[in-house]
C-alpha cells in the first residue's frame, strides 16, 4: 500500500537485541515523533524515563518477572501517565489541588499509550525492534520508587528498545470481521470468527520461527484466554498503588 | 530523518474534511494495520466502529458537545475497549465470568488506543487527516446505546477521518526536557520549562493559521490547564457508567 502501511503490517514484538547502542539523536527523534502523538486537549499527560544503567535494568527485569530482554536491550524506556505536570502548571498561579477521578486517569494513561506507540512507529522505521513490557505493573511501587516518580506520576508500561537480534513471525491476529463493526456493534458470528482464529494460531505456533516469549502457553487462542483469565484476578494490586499515588477511581 | 518520522512530526489534528468518501479498501488497510499493533499478550481487548449514515453521526455530534466535525467527516471511528470477546472466548470452554478489576479495565483501554494511534498514522500516511474525539465520553451511556455495545464493553474515544478541507499550523508541544527523563524522574526544571513553553503557545496563538477547535481558550498553557482543571470534576459520572457496563474499577 505505501511504506508506512507495510512497516505498521510487518510489526512483531523483538525479544532479542543485539548490543549495539542507539544514538543520542536516534533516541531525540523517537521522543520528538512520539510528542507529536495526539494528546487530549493538549494536556501532554505523561512522561517517559530512558534507562540504560545495566545495573538499573536488571533490577526491572526483576520486578517484572524475569524478563531478560530488559536486560540485554540497550534502552529501556518507561512510560508514565504523570498529572504532576498539569498540577505544577496550575500551581504556577493558584494554591489548589487537582481534583481526581477515574477520567483524569484515563487522560493520562491514553496520552502515555498514543505517545508510545507513536515512539514504536518512529523506531522500527530507524530499523530497531520493540517489545511492550506490561509486567512492570507486577511490581508498580518498586518500579515507581526506582524511577523516583513524584505523586500524581504512574509507570503504566516498559518498552525495551534495540537493534533485533532474531527474526520472528508475524502473529496471526483476529479476523477482521471480530474486531471491525459497521454502524453498530455486531454480536453475531463472534463464536465462530473465535473458532476459526483458533484454527489459525494453533497453526501457527506449530510452524513458527523465532520469537514468542517462552513459558507456558496454549496454541488455541480461546484456551490462552482462558488459561490467563480463569485464575486470580491480575494484579489485584493496582487500585491500592494508584490510590497511594494520588489518582483515584471514582 | 525518513519519511515515516517526517509524516509523525507533522501530524496536526483536522477539524475540517471535504465530502469525499473513503474508499473500503482505504478503511480495511487502516483497520489491518491497526490490528498489526501490540496488544498485551495478544488479548486484542478492543473493538471499532465505523459510523457513516449522516444522522447517526449528527447524533454523536451532538453527544459529544455539538462537535460539528464528526457530521462533516465521512467516516466517524469509536475505537472501544472490548472484554466481551475474551468472555466470549473463555465461555466456549467454561462457564465462567472474568474477574474484573482495574488492570483489566487498563488492558482494554490501552489495546484500544494503541491499535487506534496506528490507525491514525496509516491514515495520516494515505493522505486523510483526523480528529480524536474524547468528548464521546461526555454521553457514554448514550453512546453505547447507539453502538448497540455489549456489557464489557466501552467507547474510548471517537476518531473523525477524511480528506482534509484545512491546513492548520503544527502545535507546539512541550519542551522536550519536561517529557523525556533520564534513569530517574527530574523534578528540577519543570517550572521553568513550564514558562518555557507559555511564551512558546502564547506566540503560536498569536500567529497560528487555522485550524483549533475554537471556543474559550487561555494562549498560555499553564492558565490553560487552569481554566480546564480548576473547576467542576471533568466527566465525574465515568465511574458510575464504568460499573454499569460490568467494569470494575477495584
Amino acid at each position: 500500500m505505501n511504506q508506512t502501511i507495510e512497516l505498521l503490517k510487518k510489526h512483531r514484538s523483538i525479544r532479542k537485541f543485539k548490543e549495539t547502542a542507539i544514538p543520542e539523536e536516534h533516541l531525540t527523534e523517537i521522543i520528538l515523533a512520539a510528542q507529536a502523538a495526539s494528546t487530549s486537549s493538549n494536556i501532554q499527560a505523561y512522561s517517559v524515563i530512558a534507562v540504560k544503567d545495566p545495573e538499573r535494568k536488571r533490577r526491572f527485569a526483576g520486578l517484572a518477572g524475569n524478563q531478560q530482554q530488559i536486560v540485554e536491550s540497550p534502552v529501556f524506556l518507561v512510560w508514565c501517565a504523570d498529572l504532576n505536570k498539569i498540577r505544577t502548571a496550575i500551581r504556577l498561579h493558584e494554591d489548589v489541588e487537582l481534583k481526581q477521578n477515574v477520567e483524569l486517569f484515563l487522560l493520562g494513561t491514553i496520552d502515555a499509550t498514543l505517545a508510545a506507540q507513536n515512539a514504536t512507529v518512529a523506531a522500527e522505521s530507524l530499523g530497531y525492534g520493540m517489545v511492550y513490557i506490561g509486567g512492570i505493573r507486577n511490581n508498580p511501587q518498586d518500579v515507581t520508587d526506582l524511577l523516583e516518580l513524584p505523586q500524581l506520576v504512574y509507570p503504566v508500561f516498559g518498552m525495551c528498545l534495540g537493534v533485533p537480534d532474531q527474526e520472528p513471525d508475524i502473529r496471526p491476529r483476529l479476523p477482521l470481521a471480530a474486531v471491525y463493526h459497521q454502524e453498530v456493534y455486531s454480536k453475531e458470528g463472534l463464536e465462530d470468527e473465535i473458532k476459526a482464529y483458533d484454527e489459525i494460531t494453533r497453526h501457527y505456533y506449530a510452524t513458527r520461527k523465532g520469537g514468542g516469549r517462552g513459558g507456558e502457553q496454549e496454541t488455541k487462542w480461546s484456551k490462552e484466554m482462558l488459561r490467563r483469565f480463569n485464575g486470580e484476578r491480575l494484579r489485584g494490586h493496582m487500585h491500592d498503588f494508584l490510590l497511594g499515588r494520588g489518582f483515584e477511581l471514582k
